[in-house]
């Protein structure tokens, strides 16, 4: 995530440390609501926010990885951790604007990821596959230490992968046709927000396998 | 795995594709007794497909990994989700044709994993053990996520693991003999291919602990 | 771990060696408790021995990770799950001496990730961020494949993190102020020891959040 995406480095830094912050809160609310001690908190806030990022870092050979190099992103998930062992009570009432700065992170991270791999030489799908990694990876990781089925795949959860394959999926077909300005990676994070805030407005699920009989 | 390793690249690939194909079936039809959304189908079929590859790419160096840079590869785990979403209750019923493709995968990566890690300068024992990694990391991550004790590890699964360490270590020695044809390994993935499939015929286990008592 | 950060190398293998040896003893048994196969044994005592220096060299590009070069750390939790296969009720017995064992391992792994993480050209704090991975990581991935609640972030288990967390931050002060000899590593891996087997014994807990209402 070093090149600049968005209009403004600043801009850019900003929405980072948001969706740093937001991913960070998700798996420190989970590690105190699974009675982890403190230990527990500041890992699953760390993990949450960075093991996506970490994964695609690897992958791609982009040693070492970013949230290992930027101080920013290294304590974020600290002070997130810090804030939420006190605030967790705060954070529970205002689930809803967790989930907000929770869709802020994952339109602007799938979206980051996609152009990072892409820059590093991947081919359009291998990169969609891990710019979405990058928006999920960490949460998935999250719901596996905790012993929950991860909320990504649970049909009762509202669409979560899909706003952000579709986003990702727009950003690499129009890089491939020449359009590759900071205004469309732009419009397709906020794509991927506002999708991923109408998915859970109007409670829309992906569907199960065709004709499961649930038992 | 880019290097031929049989005795013809057009088999080759028709072996890798086909345990592609079988571990990714063998992912989504996890994810659908789960009662995952098409998200998670998608999802454990292609972390059940390439997991096991990814993690030995990102060990020896390869990077990227195969599974990001060969576009049949990478297709092969969604076509696999998307004949499962609708076929399901064939593939279930067909139980015994998904394990004998699925013995063929495991023969095919295992040898090819090892290969590969060799050929990446490795020494033998460790690259036996890669080896193994590639057959059976997938599966391991797949149960994994979906909260089961994983099938590698439990006394009541016939031998899976076995024939894969008894292959390999075949290969392994006899390179280190100076028999390294092409042969060698066709061989070496057939006999983990029997091997397998005659653990499952005659319901052969593997042993727990000496003198466990069971509680 | 290849440059020497204790006095003399032969001392310094040595604790390696002791350090994996009882980590891969904790893995084998939380197998065979959870009446794993044999397979199971072996690959739960390598995980834990390994999986945190693995992560520790795949991130700072350290390729192929030392688990995978040196016969040494490659062959002890094999040994270590051969003996704990015949030997587990004794190892059962002597609980305290496996935690004894696994505390040094615990300190000696920190210290030398965090070294090695510098080495690598990481900042401080990074740098003690993997160097505690080094040590809880394969713990951590033990639990997870184990199904169990990570030992790592129980509130009913005695401090582990913690200590790490302290001795790798006074070898990274230290670092930064200059002084960097081995007598230095020494005394931090000795001071994490010491500290857990205090935190073992007085029965010392790492809090969970504020003012959380247990259900």
């Amino acid at each position: 995530m070093a090149q600049p995406i968005l209009l403004d480095q600043g801009v850019q830094l900003a929405f980072e440390l948001v969706g740093i912050f937001a991913f960070a809160v998700s798996g420190a609310l989970m590690a105190i609501r699974k009675d982890f001690d403190v230990v527990g908190i500041v890992l699953l806030a760390g993990i949450t926010a960075h093991a996506g990022g970490v994964a695609r870092d690897v992958i791609i050979g982009a040693i070492p990885p970013v949230a290992f190099t930027h101080l920013g992103y290294f304590l974020m998930p600290v002070a997130a951790a810090a804030v939420t062992f006190f605030a967790h009570r705060a954070f529970e009432r205002l689930t809803t604007a967790v989930l907000v700065f929770d869709a802020a992170g994952l339109g602007f991270f799938c979206v980051a990821g996609t152009l990072k791999a892409l820059a590093y030489g991947l081919s359009p799908l291998p990169a969609t596959a891990l710019g979405v990694l990058t928006g999920v990876g960490g949460g998935l990781l999250r719901d596996m230490i905790a012993r929950e089925i991860p909320a990504l795949v649970r049909p009762d959860t509202e669409l979560y992968a899909v706003p952000a394959v579709a986003g990702v999926l727009a950003v690499v077909g129009l890089w491939e046709l020449g359009y590759r300005g900071p205004w469309i990676a732009a419009a397709a994070a906020a794509f991927i927000f506002v999708f991923r805030l109408v998915a859970m407005a109007r409670h829309w699920h992906a569907p199960t396998a065709w004709r499961r009989r649930r038992g």
